[in-house]
C-alpha cells in the first residue's frame, strides 16, 4: 500500500493540506523506490525491452504520472512557479520514460497487424493472406522501429545519468513530508479539493463535448478514416494538390494530426479526472475504462502514422506499399473502433460526473484497488 | 399497376395455377413492353451509361428477377423441364443485363471511396487528404473500368441482337396467359403457395444461421479484414508463401471469395423470400431492406476485389499502390459495415418469419406497394 487516499474519517478532520502532503510522500516514496530499478533496467537492456515496461520503469511511471496530475488539479493550494517546475521536470521524465516502452509497444502492434492482415489460420484469415507485399512491409516496419527504439533507448541512457534527473530526484526527496503548500491548503479537505477535483471533472466535460461524440457511437460512420476534421489553413494541401509523389502529403498528415489532436487532449483530462479520483479516495472504474480506450486510441493513431511514414520509403516494392497501405487503414479503423467504444461508454456516465466527488461512505478504503492500476 | 398478387379475396377461392398465371402473365406482359425498351437504350449509349439503368433497362431486369423468382419457388406446379429451361434463359439475361450497369456503379463506388478519402473538404476530409497516389489511383481504376464497361456493352449489344434472346421473348410471349401448370396447380391458393413459399423461408433461415450473425452484429469485429473464413484447401497459398511479387496472391483471393459467397448466397434466398412474398400479396419493408444492405455487402466486396487487382498492375508506383491498398480495405470495411446492418436487423424478425405467410387481412391489395419496387 503506497497510497494514502481520503478515506471517510480522514476527510472529516483532516486539512486539504494533511490529504495532499500524505499522497505526495507516498508517490515522492514511490519514486525515489523506483528510479534506481529503472535506470538498471534501461542500462540491462542492450535494445531487447518487452512490450510491457519492466516494474521499476512502471512504478516510476505511474508515482510521475500521479504527481504530476495531483500538481495540476490541485495547483491552487501549492506554491505556483514550484508547482510549475515541478511538472515541467516531471513532463519531460514521463515524456522520456514512456519513449522506449512506447516503440515497442508500436512494433508489436503493427507487426501483429501484418501477421493477423496477411494470416492464413484457419481461425482468422485476413485480406492479405498470403500476399507478396507482407513479409516486406513487415521488415521494413521491424527495420524502421528497432532504428527509432534503439535511438531512444541511447537518449534515455544518457539523460538517466544526467543532472537534470538527479535535480529531478532531489526535488522528489524535499517533497517526502514537506510540500510546499499555500495558507489555503489548511481548509477542510471537502471545502479545498472537492471544487478542484470538480473543475477537473468540468474541463474533461466540457472537452468531451466539443468532440462529435453521438456520431462516434454510430459504427461504421468513417470518422477514422473518411470524416476527419478540416485541414488547419496552415496546411500546405489546403486547396492545392501536392506537386509530385517524393514530397511527404503534408495534408492528410495535417488532417490526421488536427483530427486527432482533441482526443489526445481528452486522454489527458481523463487521466487527471481519473487521479484526482484517487486523491479523492474514489477510485472509478469506469474513468480506468475510458482511459484505456484513449490508450488505445492514441496507440492505433500513433501507428498509423507509422505506417504512413514507411510507405514513404524510397525505393519500396508497389506490393510493400500496398501492404502499408491496407495497414495504415486497419490503424484508422482501430481509432474509429476506439472513438465507438468511447462514444458508447461516456453515455453511460452521469452527467456532470458530480455523483462521484461526495465524500465516501464511512468504511476505511486506504487499501483502495487504485494503489495497484497504473 | 402491373402486379396482380394474390388478395384476400383471391385467395381464399382461387386455385394457385389461378394466382401463378395472373402473376406471370404480368410480369411476361412486362418483360415484353420493357424489352424493345432494353434494346434501344443500350443502342443508343455508346459507353456513356449512367449509374443508375435506364427505366426500359431496370423494367426489363425487375421482371426478369421476379419471374425467375417465381419459377424457383413455386417450381412443384409447373412442367419441370420447362420450368428448368426458363429459368436458365432468365439468368443468362439477368447477368447480362447487369453486367454494364455493374460497372457503372463500381466506378461510381471506387471513384467516389478515391475522392473521399483523398478529400479536402472541410466537411469531411479523408486520410489520404492530398496524397500525390491518389489521381494516379483514381485514374487507374477509371481506366480498367471504363475497358470493362465497353467490353460488356458490346457483349450486351451483340447478346440483344442474338437468336438465344429471340427465343426467350418467344417463351416469353407464349406464357401470357397458359403457363405450363401441373395437375397440382389445381389446389387452393393458400394450400399450395403458402407451403412453398414457407420453404423459401426455411431455406434463408437456414443459410442465415450458418452465418456468424451474433459475431457480425458486433461493430468492429474485423470480420471483412481480419476474421474471414478459413481458406479452401485447393487454395494455392494454403499454407506456403507465394513465391514471387508478381505472382497474383491467389490465396488472399481464394479466402475472400469463400468468406462472401455465403452472404451472396444469401442475398439469392432474400430475393427470393421477396418474391415470393410479393406473389402471396404481402411485400415486406424489412425484407426490402435486408435486399438492398445485402446488394450492398455484393458490391463493396465486387470493388474491393477491382481494387486489390488493379493494385496488380505492372509498373504501378509505390504512392498508387498504396492508395489502393487504403481503398481495398476502405471497401473491405464496407462490407463488414454490411454485414453488421444484417445481423442487426435480422434478430429483430420474426423467428421463423411464419407472421408473413398468412393470409392478408381482408381489404383488396391488388395496388400494393410491391408492384413498383425493383
Amino acid at each position: 500500500m503506497t497510497d494514502a487516499p481520503m478515506t471517510a474519517q480522514a476527510a472529516s478532520t483532516a486539512t486539504a493540506g494533511d490529504i495532499l502532503s500524505r499522497q505526495l510522500t507516498a508517490q515522492a516514496g514511490a519514486f525515489l523506490r523506483a528510479l534506481p530499478l529503472a535506470v538498471g533496467e534501461v542500462g540491462a537492456r542492450p535494445g531487447s525491452a518487452a512490450a510491457v515496461p519492466s516494474s521499476g520503469t512502471a512504478d516510476l511511471l505511474r508515482a510521475v504520472r500521479r504527481i504530476g496530475g495531483l500538481l495540476h488539479t490541485f495547483g491552487a493550494v501549492f506554491e505556483p512557479g514550484w508547482a510549475q517546475e515541478s511538472r515541467t521536470e516531471l513532463r519531460w521524465l514521463l515524456n522520456l520514460l514512456a519513449l522506449e516502452p512506447g516503440y515497442v509497444r508500436r512494433s508489436v502492434r503493427l507487426l501483429g497487424a501484418v501477421d493477423s492482415l496477411s494470416g492464413t489460420d484457419p481461425e482468422g484469415t485476413g485480406m492479405l493472406a498470403g500476399h507478396a507485399g507482407a513479409p516486406k512491409a513487415r521488415a521494413l516496419l521491424d527495420r524502421q522501429l528497432t532504428l527509432a527504439r534503439t535511438r531512444a533507448h541511447s537518449t534515455v541512457l544518457q539523460e538517466l545519468r544526467s543532472a537534470r534527473l538527479h535535480a529531478l530526484a532531489d526535488r522528489m526527496t524535499l517533497l517526502v513530508g514537506e510540500a510546499p503548500l499555500l495558507e489555503t491548503a489548511g481548509g477542510r479537505a471537502s471545502a479545498v479539493l472537492l471544487p478542484q477535483a470538480a473543475a477537473a471533472f468540468t474541463a474533461l466535460s466540457a472537452s468531451a463535448q466539443q468532440l462529435p461524440l453521438q456520431r462516434a457511437a454510430t459504427p461504421y460512420g468513417g470518422d477514422g478514416l473518411r470524416r476527419l476534421g478540416p485541414l488547419p489553413p496552415s496546411s500546405p494541401a489546403f486547396g492545392q494538390a501536392v506537386p509530385s509523389a517524393r514530397v511527404a502529403p503534408a495534408g492528410a498528415d495535417a488532417a490526421l494530426a488536427a483530427d486527432d489532436a482533441p482526443w489526445s487532449r481528452l486522454r489527458i483530462l481523463v487521466k487527471r479526472a481519473r487521479y484526482a479520483l484517487e486523491v479523492c479516495g474514489r477510485p472509478s472504474s469506469e474513468l480506468d475504462e475510458l482511459d484505456a480506450v484513449l490508450d488505445r486510441h492514441q496507440e492505433a493513431a500513433d501507428a498509423a502514422v507509422t505506417a504512413a511514414t514507411a510507405a514513404r520509403t524510397p525505393r519500396i516494392t508497389p506490393a510493400t506499399a500496398y501492404v502499408l497501405g491496407v495497414v495504415h487503414a486497419d490503424q484508422r479503423l482501430e481509432v474509429e473502433a476506439a472513438r465507438y467504444a468511447f462514444g458508447r461508454r461516456w453515455t453511460d456516465l452521469p452527467p456532470g460526473l458530480d455523483g462521484w466527488l461526495e465524500i465516501p461512505p464511512a468504511e476505511g478504503r486506504g487499501d483502495s484497488p487504485a494503489s495497484r492500476t497504473a
